[in-house]
């Protein structure tokens, strides 16, 4: 099933810089094993701000609270999560 | 480029019933053709709302506006729009 | 799967007292019939409002959406959806 | 008597982790005192977010206020209080 | 037990004279006998708003909702409820 | 004159204790001390929060101001006002 | 004592013409009476919105109350009330 | 040309005694230089709030600026600015 | 000197068809005028939405209250001003 | 294509002066290259704020986001931004 994510970072300013390029990097790793395996389905950055517009499509609402808590930078994020479903006037068979 | 478009449709209640069959079958097909077209690359219904949430793929924001207030719906919508671009976390070839 | 049901009912008050007496007679018999069915698990008046709290238990999202687009109130309610899951604290063991 | 509580933690993400931990088992066990003693009758997590959905059954605001205030996480947390009652529409018989 | 209640009214300024005049007594009197019978305990107008600010003494939320939900304005009111209890700092008795 | 005050304490929580109970309790006397001069009218705690709603009864904003500004937690609170003055339809002799 | 008072007029754009010029002069009117009367002592135009910024002079927030629900365009307007008082660093002998 | 000005003053309740003092009396002394230049017009508190309502009187909103950012306390301040002209009902000879 | 206006147009969708045409005629002519005269310097077109983002220069907010409140559009708007001055970081002449 | 961009800087009032001092000096560099470039078209100060409101003129969603976030202010600015078109009552060429 689909939830549309939307995910703010708020990183404070003064993190020690090391701090935050190993926190990305980590991050980084997260998102990406979580789209191989199919969870993350859709990743796109909101033009002009540390935020991004995701679509996850999981078993259940378990596992996207497991997959979105254990991101780096959960701790960091304003986190907004919309359960959605087809539309009957799709016409895209990936829009399940 | 992508916009991710928020929907809700608010229609009046005390609509003529044959007036917002109409207008839904009007709709239905403008947002079929639009997604035939192209430029409507997903949509999703909010579970539990008369909203959905778009992803249009138009070459500029004059096509953007020229899709979303063709929609016979466009005066009974809040509408909400947000520019995104490609992650660069994403592995998604079509997470443009 | 659950999820958390806000309802804010937003009659006009100028509406014509037989139509609202049937449509809230409607209503009851919907939810009734959900909650037979086990998908409207529970049903809280907010005290001092017209506006309930509610558990869904459904299969979907697709399940919940249409659970609550059947309702005759549905046109004039005001609805928020949130999905949950077991909380690692809880010892319920139905808060699935 | 029955209250929705909404919670919503705001750890500082730079909290020492010993303190971090002990908090948070802390606030379990308290919270599942409550829940055996009957007070915290549901305890569902947010999907996606650091945050609960709550039913409270106490015999009083004093006993709700007293309850909550006991909490470890208590001075991190955002709280939203609801007084619930019986729904006419309701047929579920704890649903009280 | 004591509620503060927020009450806004909302009356469509091109209600009939008659049928307001006639709501606003009906309202008087339902708002007097609430008060008389001690449920409705202070009773405050708002300077410079049609809205008051009113404490109520009920032995339930239910009590709650079923005074309020009896007032004639009822429909056109917005409404806040907030459940309160003693404070460890009163030195009013009645503050209960 | 009468004013309802809204006041939510922003503690935090990394204050040190013994500064923390010091200024709990310069509180505590200073409310008192207002109760008993019958500036200070009533105080509820809000269920669930580290919150009150008061009323205050003055001789004008100037001592609204000088009394809400002399408490020893002024600066760690949003505090709301809002004038009220005599309801028409109150029957209580005491809601001047 | 004084009051800062926004007032944002929301007519109804389909009113009669005639009313709405009644509704106008006759509001005009007792605008210019409290004026002239010593309680309405400034009255200022949001450049660009059909809204106002007033300071009224009153001697109690039940005059103020008085004064407001008089006016005409009453029922049409969100009205917004804050005390003021004298600031300690003002040098205008008339700022009380 | 007429600006309505809000001031909420945000102190972090930690600094330094001695910082706050000098910053509120550099405030202060620059506060009532701006109002005896004949830009700041009326400066009240607001009751109850660390807070100001203003009238600056200024050439452009240039001038604006520059009074409003060389305040000592500007960057602890929430601030809103309103342009405001002459009322057509107002019969004040200084409400310009 | 130059304000930001932001216009969200709320036409009634139930607004005869020629009433509407005839609004929209007589709202262009006049946004043309003021165009011409150099009173309206920037006029765009928000992507998605029946609003505007304008930029107009005016003599002083008299000028833009006059010049906003005579667009026959204008009891249909929803309209928000910010004054601008030119910033210390612009290279560009006419950024005023 | 143009983007409305609105700019609010949060600077820590204790941030060390040298660091403020640098960090302005570099962001008001990046801005004038940026202006240079013709990637932003327009800058303008709100007056009274430490905020901006700015147009940019890039070649997609892609390129505002990499000037926006090239910024040295970017990890200390709220940033909304709104896709804007020609609005077809434009006479200004350059509105595009």
């Amino acid at each position: 099933m689909l939830f549309i994510v939307d995910m703010k970072v708020n990183l404070p300013p003064d993190m020690a810089p090391e701090r935050a390029v190993k926190l990305k990097a980590d991050e980084r790793e997260m998102a990406q094993r979580l789209q191989r395996e199919g969870r993350w389905r859709h990743l796109w950055r909101v033009a002009g701000s540390y935020a991004n517009v995701s679509v996850f499509d999981v078993e259940s609402p378990e596992q996207l609270q497991e997959a979105i808590s254990s991101l780096p930078l959960f701790p960091y994020m304003d986190i907004n999560v919309r359960a959605v479903c087809r539309h009957p006037s799709s016409i895209h068979e990936d829009d399940r």
